[in-house]
């Protein structure tokens, strides 16, 4: 005997990420009854935002406009390009201050279970982006996850013919982090990767 | 550098219950990535349920009509009226199929830390819906919970003076519960209120 208006409300609320039945509807008992107003914005916002929110042309990333801000920025590095899974992952990048040049986000990664492979990620878009003629080195920031190294390694296969550099951010013992702590995993590999210490 | 819509959504979002930033950003990319079409729903319905979805005049429940089916099905007992905190705990009441009278949904309990007291939570209506010379006992179905008790205590001293039978649903050890897995004070309770045998 719930009302229709609630039950649909409850039942678009499952849409959402990691949102089962019972969360759903205390999340919808929550906005009718405690806040109508964050209701109404939220109503708003995503209807907003389905209209307004677009992909960059360069970079795929989240858009309002044509081409984001970053991309259209002088101040960047063109010859560099940093591609990523999502726009999270470009957001971490940013924060370190330590990259200049620009983006790709990909959206998603090649992941064969969930039905992605190279053609569902537009992989086509990206060699379109790096064959700008600018472009000269392309840094795979994808995660180090089994879907991650499969993504990577198809973008090296399919960039290394066209003559592009294209390198991977380095695997290792993370800065501050202890041998104790870290899985052995990583630490092989930073073995394996050891460098030259500088005299 | 987000676009200005797509952060006005993650904003939005976190007026849904247990939902912090990291969950909103996820959950705002997932919908303008990967479900366009449920956002789309998920939007229309809450603005839709915003203006369908009032509350029931006599039972105080979500319902889209002045009074809800259950308050005018003729076919319940008028003279039992359950009192719960939420409409979830009115489908549990309805779930056991046990109970054929009416209800009165708090929408909340009292709760001093959180700033509900008996006016906040609309007692006079509880008390108005109770004085329509029909009801005859009124049976507390609040939580055994701290707040639940406090509500209970007060709408029964609230209800007591008036002629009013009030009754409050049985405390003891779960159906199908062993007395290893019930903690002390569900048991010392059900040992307190111990029932003589049926001979």
């Amino acid at each position: 005997m719930t009302p229709t208006g609630l039950e649909s409300l409850i039942e678009a609320l499952r849409c959402l990420p990691g949102i089962g039945p019972k969360s759903a509807q205390r999340m919808a008992y929550h906005l009718m009854q405690r806040d109508r107003k964050g209701a109404k914005r939220l109503g708003e916002a995503v209807l907003h935002a389905l209209d307004a929110v677009k992909h960059c042309l360069r970079c795929n990333t989240f858009s309002e406009t044509e081409i984001c801000e970053r991309c259209a920025s002088p101040k960047r590095d063109q010859s560099v390009l940093c591609v990523v899974e999502t726009p999270v992952d470009m957001n971490m990048m940013e924060q370190t201050l330590a990259y200049q040049g620009l983006y790709y986000v990909l959206m998603g990664r090649i992941s064969p279970l969930d039905g992605v492979g190279p053609r569902e990620l537009g992989l086509e878009q990206l060699m379109a982006r790096v064959m700008d003629g600018l472009v000269q080195e392309v840094i795979l920031a994808t995660n180090y996850t089994n879907e991650g190294e499969a993504t990577a390694h198809y973008i090296t296969a399919m960039l290394k013919p066209k003559g592009i550099g294209v390198t991977r951010i380095a695997r290792g013992v993370p800065v501050g982090g202890e041998l104790e702590y870290v899985d052995s995993g990583t630490l092989a590999q930073a073995l394996r990767e050891r460098k030259a210490c500088a005299a």
